[in-house]
């Protein structure tokens, strides 16, 4: 068994032991069902986004989860003054940029967030994560890559310009600070057939992130726990309407002992 | 095969093929069901409501949706500009006046918003329907009709007068432009028993109008699709919460040819 | 029999019978759980949180249930225009303090919805109730108690201190008014796994108050309901994903016949 299986059974049973609060400024469609999977993994989540309340709450959480869809100009701020709390009192922060590159509005939202806050993770698809360099150069360099180690090493640079860990989902995970790589296979078909995937992913890391410091492999046990209760619930699935019910279920039942065993994470240290 | 149901059928495959981006401005209750309604049928919703975005979002969109659920101020005035851009660009609006006739509040914002953008289908029930008339008469009519087809007249008239396709769904769902009406049968007992069941209609018949250019043709073959969904999910299910997983799957998995070999579509020409 | 059983059967055919209107004003996260779940058991659902809109929709109500969770100033504002409308029309109010004890924000508006409205019933779990005291003895007695009776005399006493009926959910729920105390059995433990069962617990005491003008037996005989319905989605369930599916298909096949007869409430008199 890899250190990496033995950290992702670590942290799930910590998370279940402890259940962290996971305090999530997230948007108005995936708050049920985020809310829901960090139940169903063992975490306590709580949602809260208004500006005279989010600096306590964010105090009383292990970690702190920003979500930018269904976004206006009130929740950026109550963003920013929860996200500067968090970072002053050292409690991890991970940032979904939900359609960053798409509107003006979502672009500089996750770019100041970025600047303005401290954080630690970011989990979005390869065009939400790209759209945050502020250097056309990076996103070209993607654009021509001809494989998923091409990927990995514009990836890199870009965690390195933001200093952050980014954790890139798609048929394969990308986790990267720049200097370690992690792939993460898993998840199902269906997966992209149901709302709100992606944000449980983020929600999961931000519980993780809050039992294990090291963000590279919060992030990538956290998507490598997603991916295997992916699996299990697209094995019984019809379509995606019982996908998510046995999704639900999977993240209930899903030893660390068996998170350990089906652990599928590669790593890769940047030459 | 009747022409209709070559439509469905093409419908429904251009949607899956070409996954038309749908605009929703929506209220909070079905924001999620509505998104997994859009993404199950092969359709890509996005939910966007600030004031600085619609605009952006509207003009990236194949349609807009605009649902008057959970409705503020704030709400009718993005709706107005996501409206008016949708418009200008000739994009299919379609308005869902949830509670119009309940408020003022609701039934000022249909109002409005069929005055001042483009709506070319309202879907409704037939009371949030009647109250976007400014002539009582037509009310009293439909409150003294002794049949369906005496219900269409009443609702052709409407439709004229405000010069959009009206959608109204019930037992029996009826279509009609004033010109000619569509009378379409199927769905469920167990439909009026899970809320935003309407408003997954309103969204599909974005998602369809979106590749149909014809108001009368788009809605009345997804309101067909959605029908034959239910009627499907009502066959297995045990209650209102086996039937939505069901009704999400069969959304997913009904084929262009089951649906052409079901549609129960009557078409009536107004004499 | 017992009198108590007989009031739940004949609660849930009067809901079922006459479709009460509830209005909710509450939290983002369960608003499609909650109206799912009021859909389901029989009432009509209507979620409204505009200031210019909420008295209208009090006045159509049969019930208004307050719930804090996801709260801003506004609606705070909101709740406390659409509770003084409904305490002038004599409708009941629940009151769901969600996170009061956590922020000052909740416990302000808990404690400012119960002085400025009419509030009939408060439902929460005990550490929200137990903040709605303004004096710290209440709270310092109850962590110093040994048993159920112990907690139910304190509970007494603090509903006697607000006014109110105070339904306190967990394992076994209390109800009490400080005058007669109602213990109730039922539920699950996945329940605590899915988000949002508390919220519908006041949901639906709010249904069955629409109907029953006693806030204790209304109380009391709604909780022995879902408490039912959560044995029997357990029954089944294979985790809190399709523990969700189940309940609300329970909600939806119990009988009233069947709730009398498995409505496991003990009564005691307070000395």
């Amino acid at each position: 068994m890899s250190d990496l299986a033995r950290r992702a059974a670590a942290n799930l049973t910590a998370v279940r032991r402890d259940k962290p609060l996971v305090h999530n400024i997230t948007n108005f469609v995936v708050m049920n069902a985020t809310a829901n999977a960090l139940l169903a993994c063992g975490a306590s989540p709580v949602m809260a986004h208004a500006e005279n309340e989010v600096e306590e709450m964010a105090a009383f959480a292990g970690a702190l989860v920003l979500n930018i869809g269904t976004l206006t100009d009130a929740w950026v701020a109550s963003m920013l003054k929860a996200g500067k709390k968090a970072a002053q009192l050292g409690k991890p922060i991970v940032l979904d940029p939900v359609g960053s590159g798409a509107t003006r509005l979502r672009t500089d939202a996750a770019r100041t967030i970025l600047a303005e806050t401290k954080v630690s993770v970011v989990r979005g698809n390869a065009s939400e994560i790209l759209s945050l360099s502020g250097r056309s150069a990076a996103i070209k360099g993607v654009d021509s890559c001809n494989s998923v180690d091409d990927a990995a090493r514009v990836a890199g640079r870009l965690a390195l310009e933001l200093g952050v860990t980014l954790a890139i989902t798609g048929p394969t995970d990308l986790v990267t600070d720049g200097r370690r790589a992690f792939f993460i296979e898993g998840g199902h078909p269906l997966m992209p057939f149901v709302t709100g995937t992606g944000c449980t992913a983020s929600a999961l890391v931000g519980a993780f992130h809050a039992m294990d410091p090291d963000p590279l492999t919060a992030a990538a046990t956290a998507l490598a726990f997603l991916g295997l209760a992916g699996e299990r619930a697209g094995a019984r699935a019809e379509g995606p309407g019982s996908f998510q019910v046995y999704l639900l279920d999977a993240l209930y039942a899903i030893t660390p002992e068996e998170l350990a065993d089906s652990c599928r994470i590669r790593e890769e240290r940047h030459a």
